[in-house]
């Protein structure tokens, strides 16, 4: 089923201001939702909205947060989410990174006591509006074992990189620091097809087909997959995307990282507030004038863009192609949403008295 | 054969006093070579020596470099290198990027006009001491396909991140943004062993196992091995680097970044000056107090080395354990050095009128 862009973002802002949150909130959080289904995250977009609402339920989130700065210096800060939407908190501490930017040349901000902010990319792009560079971490709940490692203690603990470009489209990377991310597994479990060696592990820490290892008490992987393909170096960006967004901040790392899901209890002896995000925002003009950066990357984009690909594929793309042109579709023909989610989101209406988008 | 450090390192220093390096620069790059012998990253280390001297007789590298801030802001700067040794430049840059961060709380440093810098990890570590988080990445000569991409494109453009502990050894991250670095296949090679798939493809892009396959008109593959397994994600951060590095900075990228090995011309059109590095320092109290900060990363590093192991596994290693326990060993008994770079390094020896070190 196909629905159109502007119908979700109005059901999911009338949800969250439902639920208490203040109107300019509701609209932030609406917004950075729906950039995941538009750019093709299914599994961080409104498919979503009900696991917050759970949350919120559960006293776990705070629909009236109080943002503040806690600490900081020229060019960093410390931004306390006072256990608000993840939505909310992680665009009030991008802009601190680009104001600090504006007069530090770049600008820092670790983030606690926050919740899950959607997909990392929509925050990094909000730097390229400003001729500046954008970072985005965060960290979630633990779902991927180290290399060597039966326990999770990780997340998938993505990175994100926005590059401005002058005639060509940005470069956007967002990837999570896994070898595939949850939301590849709940497709192959509904196809009931088997995952690629490399993606999970069962609970004994034996490599895994299975789509459903990880429910099963197993993990996903790092990066790399195995030790000999490099899965240390997946591990050690999902630990730095940890340790940023957490050890610096002052919120919950590793395995005390709060679960999403409601029905999971968060760690009884925590070791800091909430989940924690990491944002960066750096001038282009701080290293070079911006004409110049940005014709040296449209002559990067392009010189990787028309590489001669290897037989059998069209073109070699530059991150970020994809999911732009998803959002270019989607934004004309509508999101597809699933059957389950659609009905789990009139359920939800239902409760909270939110008509459904009409067909 | 193994070899003192001390003595490897007093060799270093006169072969570049030799060919007219100021004392103290002879003593700082020989330091940062020696560093990758000690940590076993044996393929950067005194193995390359001849290699920079090479680069130095073509031309190529400039021993008495008037190393400049070519711009600034109060957190960052744009460091022209001047065509001088990687191993001396870098560590000028670092410098500035700690002193940045001592005032603005965190220091960003891009580079111009470089070469070949070593290990990023030991340029990485000098934050170290500052109770600062360092990272380090560079740009190297393309010898890296992107994703779907017949072309060598990258460099093995590796990321550091080091940060500082307690009680417990620093964290320190020094990874290459491939499957698997050279240096491994040129193990393969003299033992004519096969590699696993996901390492290298050969010449017209297809999977290979040959660890000639590079030499032959093949490629590295960036960190994932192929699209199933993420390959556009090693890919994607091999960008960053290359982007931070060069495009920031004004050095050359991409397919452009002048090859180490002197019997390769430097592109006839180049796009900027040398290669490029990209160096940060972030004072870890710029984001809340350094005691705090250090006792929550011994707390992080405790509970990730206790984890309980996959079965045939002893224990979870933390990245910088393999290298600092190498480090160790090779300082209390020696360098192990292969006899062909031995008869390099003799006759480089008696080239320069330099002594060979006395077994």
């Amino acid at each position: 089923m196909q629905f159109e862009f502007t119908q979700l973002e109005q059901f999911t802002k009338k949800v969250l201001t439902k639920i208490g949150c203040p109107e300019t909130d509701a609209a932030t959080a609406a917004k950075v939702l729906l950039a995941a289904d538009l750019r093709g995250v299914d599994s961080h977009g409104v498919a979503r909205l009900s696991g917050y609402v759970r949350l919120w339920e559960a006293g776990r989130i705070n629909v009236k947060p109080k943002i503040r700065i806690t600490h900081e210096t020229p060019s960093t800060a410390v931004v306390d989410g006072d256990a608000g939407l993840g939505l909310v908190v992680a665009p009030f501490a991008m802009q601190v990174a680009i104001d600090k930017a504006k007069t530090a040349g770049t600008g820092w901000v670790s983030v606690k006591n926050s919740n899950h902010y959607g997909i990392a990319g929509i925050h990094a792009m909000e730097a390229l509006k400003q001729d500046m560079v954008g970072i985005s971490l965060t960290n979630a709940s633990p779902l991927v074992s180290p290399t060597f490692s039966k326990e999770r203690l990780l997340g998938t603990n993505p990175i994100s990189v926005a590059i401005p470009a002058g005639k060509q489209p940005p470069f956007v990377l967002d990837m999570a620091t896994t070898t595939a991310a949850n939301g590849k597994l709940e497709i192959l479990q509904r196809k009931q097809q088997e995952a690629p060696f490399g993606w999970i592990q069962d609970k004994d820490g034996k490599p895994s087909q299975s789509p459903f290892a990880v429910k099963e008490g197993g993990a996903l992987l790092p990066l790399g997959g195995d030790r000999e393909h490099g899965s240390h170096k997946g591990y050690g960006l999902g630990s730095v995307v940890d340790i940023f967004s957490a050890v610096l901040s002052g919120a919950n790392y590793g395995p005390w990282v709060p679960p999403f899901v409601a029905f999971l209890e968060p760690h009884p002896h925590p070791v800091g507030e909430g989940l924690g995000h990491f944002f960066g925002a750096m001038r282009v003009d701080a290293f070079r004038p911006a004409e110049e950066f940005k014709d040296h990357m449209d002559n990067w984009i392009k010189r990787f863009r028309e590489a001669e690909p290897v037989t059998g594929q069209e073109k070699v793309l530059i991150p970020g192609d994809p999911e732009r042109e998803l959002e270019t579709e989607r934004r004309q023909h509508g999101i597809p949403l699933l059957e389950p989610v659609v009905n789990d989101l009139k359920d939800l209406g239902e409760r909270l008295g939110v008509d459904w988008v009409r067909k």
